[in-house]
């Protein structure tokens, strides 16, 4: 996807929410138990309830991989059927890989060639020549970790300023326009030192919800200088209920984070 | 695998070479493609006719997610196949994962209990809160990433001595006796540092090869304190012929790696 389309899609739909699928094979509605993919079922009946109020789907890939070779399937259906069905929805790997060149040349073609991907989530651990191979694609997208929302920030990333070298570094980088970068919801004190190297850089912002990061916060805070932010709410929408009515559950849930975000 | 065991067989096979699978499916010999899982079958004759002469087996997970979910099943092959036939293999999951908690523990349940290694690499980025999960498991291991192989090393790894800050705020926390660190062979003017703060961990060290570590240095000046080092070499071993006498070649590669370690 092009920036541009991402940016009218916004405006369009007048939300920044992004819906993550951290699908737990065990949290599925106990009705859905009847197909042999549940998992896809249930990304399935969320995408086409929720599609036209929400502007991304954040996959992560974690929860696939812990039921092995079938998650991998189902992760590689829910992409396949959000491209097909969807195309107006802005993909995320949630993967955080990064690794020497030619292994991340192989995850590059994992992401954004096997899977078809318009982004995927980044460590910086490992430093440019493990990124830039993400960068080689048209209209594909790096989010790289910059200030998690994880009391483990505290550890690393923000001894040092390391969040805002992260940041300002990778400004460098060739292709760095296709550079976007993790802020947790959590880390509200810092928001304005980073909107203030990068202003208009999209950020994905997990933490509201389940982590208790304040969503007024982050609009009022991050979109100063640009609308570029896709706000990740995971837990709080795809588990309001494992009832059959987790739809309907779901979608109040959605109403309700859409009407928190004051959007002008 | 207990660290004992570990320790004893390098001492019985007097070795420290880690064959590292990075299998790439276009590069198997052209007369494996008989097979409808050629990766899989090129990585068990590699293991068949290499297991006496190497200490340890490194998956490098990008390769296999390259290939979707036949890549998927590759990998789950390969891993089952070792631990049912070679147990006194330690295996790695090259995966450079970690996330928040709940997520990491998702991938904890991908890697030790679904896929069955015995130790995967991770990412430091995220800090504490996203290194435990993977360290409640017993005999199950976890390889920090500390000072990588490559040039992107310099961004952030170097600056501030991050990776001796990651190798000593990690010691510091519960059941840091499962941790083991990533240390690149090309890296040996580092190497005094890091073992003055952990003379006794297990480092895993790639960047022999084909990225140009020295392995003497390593050799000499890594195992000074403990022999608690694991040589990882992939494309040197694999790729050196891709004729039907690639066995032949691979065994080579290694009887000469294994002689230019000075084994004492």
């Amino acid at each position: 996807m092009r920036l541009n389309e991402l940016q009218k899609n916004i405006e369009l739909k007048k939300t920044y929410l992004c819906l993550g699928l951290d699908t737990d094979i065990e949290k599925v509605p106990p009705h859905l138990n009847k197909y042999s993919d549940s998992v896809f079922e249930f990304n399935k009946s969320l995408i086409d309830r929720l599609h036209n109020k929400i502007i991304a789907v954040k996959i992560n890939t974690a929860f696939y991989e812990a039921n092995g070779t079938e998650g991998w399937s189902s992760l590689t259906k829910t992409v396949d059927y959000i491209n097909h069905n969807y195309p107006d929805l802005f993909t995320i790997a949630d993967a955080k890989r990064a690794d020497i060149g030619n292994t991340s040349s192989m995850y590059a073609k994992a992401f954004f060639e096997k899977l078809n991907f318009d982004s995927i989530t980044i460590s910086p651990y490992m430093g440019k020549d493990s990124v830039n191979q993400f960068l080689k694609y048209e209209n594909k997208y790096v989010i790289l970790l910059a200030l998690t929302s994880n009391e483990g920030s505290h550890d690393f990333q923000i001894p040092n300023d390391l969040y805002l070298n992260v940041i300002a570094k990778s400004q460098d980088w060739e292709e760095s326009n296709k550079l976007m970068y993790v802020v947790g919801a959590t880390k509200d004190d810092y928001f304005e030192k980073i909107r203030a190297l990068i202003p208009e850089s999209f950020l994905l912002i997990p933490g509201v919800g389940s982590q208790g990061g304040d969503i007024n916060k982050v609009v009022k805070n991050l979109t100063k200088t640009s609308k570029n932010i896709l706000i990740n709410v995971s837990r709080a929408i795809i588990y309001a209920s494992n009832s059959k009515e987790y739809l309907d559950e779901a979608e109040k849930s959605v109403d309700y984070i859409n009407s928190q975000i004051d959007f002008k």
